[in-house]
This record gives C-alpha cells, sequence and structure tokens, in this order.
C-alpha cells in the first residue's frame, strides 16, 4: 500500500510515518511530501534514512507536478499545522485528478461540531471541499495528547515534559474528554487507512476518557504531591488583562466567555493561539464535545469497536514514565 | 407517538400529515403549530377538522411558551419555506429544553454537499445549530419531485400540472437524478420517524432515478408527441437577459456559471429564486450530487434499503395520470 504524507516531521506526522515503518501487514511504501528547501533538513535525511522516499513538492505549484507526485499513491495523509491548512485544497484537487483511493485530511483533534472551534471550522472548510470533490477519504480525530495533559507539580518533576507552564481547566473540572498517547495515533493510522469499514467515515481513536479532576487526582496518588488548584469563579468576569491568564487557573464557563471576548479584535500577535485554547476549554471543558458518545452522535465511528485487540496506553502509564523522568514530551527540538 | 409539526399546510407538510393521519402502526398524535393570526385560515380549520391538533406559537416569540407547547411531543417536524428556515433555531433550542427525542428539520430536497447551493446552506447552519445542541435529530432528503419534472408538451396536454412554463434541462441531460413523488414522502416520513436505526442519521428517501434525457423519452413514448429540444450551448456565454431566461432551453456548465455570475450583485426581486433554481440544475445536472452513491458518500443511509416493502410510485405512472388529465401538481391555490 503507497501512502503519500505531508508534515511527516512533524508530532503527528512523526507519530504516523514511525508506525507505518513499523507494520508489516499490511507493509506500506511511504512517500514524504516535502518543500523543496526542505530536502536537506535533518529531520528530512533521518526520515530518508528510515526508509521512507523524499519528495520535493509544491503545494501551491502548478497542478500538474502536484498530479504527477500523488499518481499511484493509495492513500494521502495530511499532518499539516494550521497556518498550512489552505495547502490541502490543491493537495485535494491533485489527488482527485491522479485517483488516490483515499485522502485523510488534517483532524487529529479533538471531537467539537461546527461553529464551535474556529481551529475545528478551519478543518471542517477542507473536509467540505474534499466531499465536493467526491474523493474517497477518512476523516481521524484522537481527542486531546497525553502529552498535553500532564499537570505541574510544586517539586517541578514533571515540569520537563510539559509545555504548558501552568495547571489550567475548565469549568469544575468534572467533564470528562478522550485523551490519547500522541505514540498511538500512528498504530491507530496505520489500522484505519487499510480498513475499508473507515472509508468516507470519521473515525473516533483515542485511548482513555477522563475528567481534569480525575487526572489532578491519579498525578497526586502516583506523586505523593498535592497540585495546587484556583477554585471555579462563576459569574465573575476578569479584569482587562485575562487573555493574558489563560494558563493560570481554572477557568468557569464565563471567564472563557470573557476572554473570548477580549480576544476578538485584539491585535496582540498572540491572540489566535490563545483563542484556540479558549475554544478549547469551552469546547472539552464545559461543553463536554470531545467524548465517545457525542462523537458517535455527530457520525463517527469509535476506533474501539472497530479494533478491540489493540491496547492502547494509559494516562497511569504515561504519567508513571514521566515521573520517572523517561517521557519525551512534544514541540522539543529534536537533536540533529 | 406524539409529532409536532411546522409548515403543515405546504406541499411537503400536507404530504406528511395525511401519510401521518393514515398510519395506523404507530398511531400519531398530530399537533400543528401555526401563527396565532393563521388559527382560523381555511387549511388549518381543515387539519383540525381531519383530526390535527392546531396549537398557536410563535416561534420568534418567548422561549417558554415555545417549550411548552413543544413538551411531551416525541417528534417535532419542521416543513417550513425557505423565508422561515431561521425560526428554526428558537424551534430547536426550545425542543431541546422540552425533552424532544427527535427534530427534523427542513431538508425534504436534493442531495448536495456543502458550498454548492446556497439554500443547502442555509439548511446546513441549522443542522449545525441541531448538533450543537447535542439534539436528536433525523435529516431527510427527497430528491426533487416527480410533479416538478413534467417536461411540456407542445399540445398543451402537461401544462395544467406544471409550474415551470418552459422545458429546463442542464449540460447535455444524460445526468441521473433521484425523484419522489411528493404524496410518497409523508409514507416514508411516518417510517422513518418511527424508526430507531434513522436517529442521528441523514436518510435519502427516494422513488426513482432518472436522467433528464430518460425523462423525455418516457414521456415522448407515453404521449406520441414529439419534445422540443434546444442543444446545448458549450462555451458560449449567453447575453445580458440570460438571467430571465433561466426557464427557456437547455443550459449548459458555462451557461450556468454566467447565470449565476450575472445574478451576483442583482437587485432584480427575483434573483434569490433564480439562484436556487440555477444552482439546482448545476448540482443536479451537471455535478450529478443527486443520486443515492453520492447521498451514501455523504453520509446518508438508503431508504430503500431501510424499507425495501416500500413501493413508490413511478414517473411513468404519474406521467399517464398526467396525459389523462387527473394529476393535482403542486404550487395550486386549494379550495377553500
Amino acid at each position: 500500500m503507497k501512502v503519500a504524507i505531508v508534515g511527516a516531521s512533524g508530532e503527528t506526522g512523526g507519530s504516523i510515518v514511525k508506525a507505518l515503518l513499523e507494520s508489516s501487514t499490511p507493509k506500506f511504501d511511504i512517500t514524504a511530501l516535502t518543500r523543496p528547501a526542505s530536502l536537506t533538513k535533518p529531520e528530512n535525511l533521518e526520515l530518508e534514512k528510515r526508509g521512507v522516499k523524499l519528495v520535493a513538492c509544491k503545494l501551491d505549484g502548478p497542478e500538474d507536478a502536484l498530479v504527477k507526485s500523488l499518481s499511484g499513491q493509495d492513500v494521502v495523509i495530511s499532518a499539516l499545522e494550521p497556518a498550512a491548512f489552505g495547502a490541502q485544497i490543491p493537495l485535494a484537487n491533485a489527488a482527485k485528478v491522479a485517483g488516490v483511493k483515499r485522502f485523510v485530511p488534517c483532524a487529529f483533534a479533538t471531537i467539537a461540531p461546527p461553529g464551535v472551534m474556529k481551529l475545528r471550522d478551519d478543518k471542517e472548510d477542507i473536509f467540505n471541499h474534499v466531499k465536493k470533490l467526491y474523493l474517497p477519504y477518512t476523516i481521524i480525530d484522537v481527542g486531546w495528547w497525553f502529552q498535553l495533559a500532564v499537570p505541574r507539580l510544586s517539586s517541578g518533576k514533571t515540569d520537563y515534559a510539559i509545555v504548558v507552564p501552568e495547571n489550567t481547566a475548565a469549568g469544575d473540572g468534572n467533564v470528562p474528554s478522550a485523551f490519547t498517547d500522541i505514540r498511538d495515533i500512528g498504530p491507530y493510522v496505520a489500522r484505519i487507512i487499510s480498513d475499508p469499514r473507515t472509508l468516507n467515515k470519521m473515525v473516533f481513536a483515542y485511548d482513555e476518557v477522563a475528567t481534569t479532576n480525575q487526572i489532578y487526582e491519579l498525578l497526586e496518588k502516583l506523586s505523593g504531591e498535592k497540585i495546587d488548584r484556583t477554585y471555579v469563579r462563576h459569574h465573575s468576569p476578569l479584569g482587562q488583562d485575562m487573555a493574558n491568564q489563560i494558563h493560570s487557573s481554572q477557568l468557569s464557563a464565563d471567564d472563557i466567555e470573557t476572554g473570548l471576548a477580549q480576544i476578538e479584535g485584539s491585535d496582540d500577535p498572540t491572540a489566535l493561539n490563545k483563542l484556540w485554547i479558549l475554544q478549547y476549554l469551552r469546547s472539552c471543558g464545559i461543553r463536554g464535545d470531545n467524548n465517545p458518545e457525542y462523537a458517535r452522535y455527530l457520525g463517527y465511528v469509535d476506533a474501539k469497536e472497530l479494533y478491540p485487540d489493540f491496547k492502547g496506553n494509559t494516562l497511569e502509564k504515561y504519567f508513571q514514565e514521566v515521573l520517572v523522568g523517561k517521557a519525551k514530551g512534544v514541540y522539543k527540538k529534536r537533536k540533529a
């Protein structure tokens, strides 16, 4: 099975490529599409050494060249970053012309309906374009990463493995949400893209469902430390600097709405990032969108039902890994 | 089973109410929600005489009153006209609060993906709102009505039963599209709303698939007359009055794009209507969206698979009915 991937050197792309390389049935023939200027980047050279074919290609270049790069590919996977989502339009157009049998647009995140998160809506625009093309597709969502769910301990023991410096929870912390170890995304994707049951479907592939309070309690139990929590402030709009404090504590539904209102029209260069985070908190922590029941309601197929044999990681095992200093974390620069 | 319907006196609503009244298993208890000013309208009094409960209600009024009107209802069906689509937002909100078990937003038309038809996109906005509410729903599409598919004959024999005065076909007339006798919508809806398999699903309920040319040939065979056709004009943009001639012949893909471009920004009061018609022609006749295969791709369940026992009408039988002068047509004022 021939698979082309864009965004192979990112976190999600990396997990996918690793699993495809390790799979024996089916065996995947992997091509990483990369910008001509990035052909000789260390992470691409490393991919090549591991057996990935590198093909230089400009997604915003002439369609003919793109079609040529994609022809013969069974599956095209997009694991692009948000700023590059628009490039999936020419990529999907070319995939249609090339006769690609399955297009996997960039989803790989939490469950949400249209109209709740800008980041999701930007993805929906691509999904809708794919549907207009009548291009065979599979949309894969994976919930929130274990790697972004590790609370901070006052001892600093988890600091090396976390990205967000403060513990943030939405609402009362009792809303269930689905989590996945980023290393399990690849093995799920390998199964999903070679499964005829998932063609033209949305699939929800996750490891475990937990509330924020359960996560706090789990790490407290494993570490023996007490985690600082600020209690929920209902109906207490924050001051002007709210938008700068979104990482600082538990946020009520009102806090989130106030923060979102402050971001609107703001010229803060990090406004978009803050918008994404607050909308994630609202969707996962207040609305409760990111769970298997709501996913099923929205039309998703549940990967746990498709692959009952697959045993993903658990939050408990991941937190133990973090506590003994062996976790890799995410968004860290790789050594060249 | 308790069913509330808005738009009961329209064409689609009328077909649904008739079938629900005639059903014995299950037996439906039907409430027509109507504007206070319309309570004593002849068509509403007739509904009341036939066993439909009339309830005056303002969709844009206080939510409490609307919730009260809907509480105890198992199913709420919307068969509103396009100008009133927005009223489904408070209707859905109230249905959620009232604990309605299934909401059927207004679809009842041809299959199309988002981004191809404004009329469809306006419906998608409502679908998305329903999904944000986590309100149990069923979306039912029915293709194009038999009653709007009858060609004109030079003898004038079909004139009494048709709405569009000229024969219009898109492209080469060879694109298959799905058609349904409007009288079959009700019986389909009665089955669908009492079927647990259709909960939180889109269902495509249609009678027959045919191309425009097959429809012409069928009526030619049955009538013994030859139907006038204008041949496709490829790459020949029409003049300024294109937008006024959309009913006048066969339209190529280019003709349709030209017509749509002319409508954009036009202050013609009928522009919206023309936009809808051209977009229908493009979707059904050029793109080929309105067929069971594409519906399945988009996630629809096929009503023919759900109800193999249901035998709907055929175009042939309907055309025969028209030719002997017994068809009722649509959009005719009913006698008081």
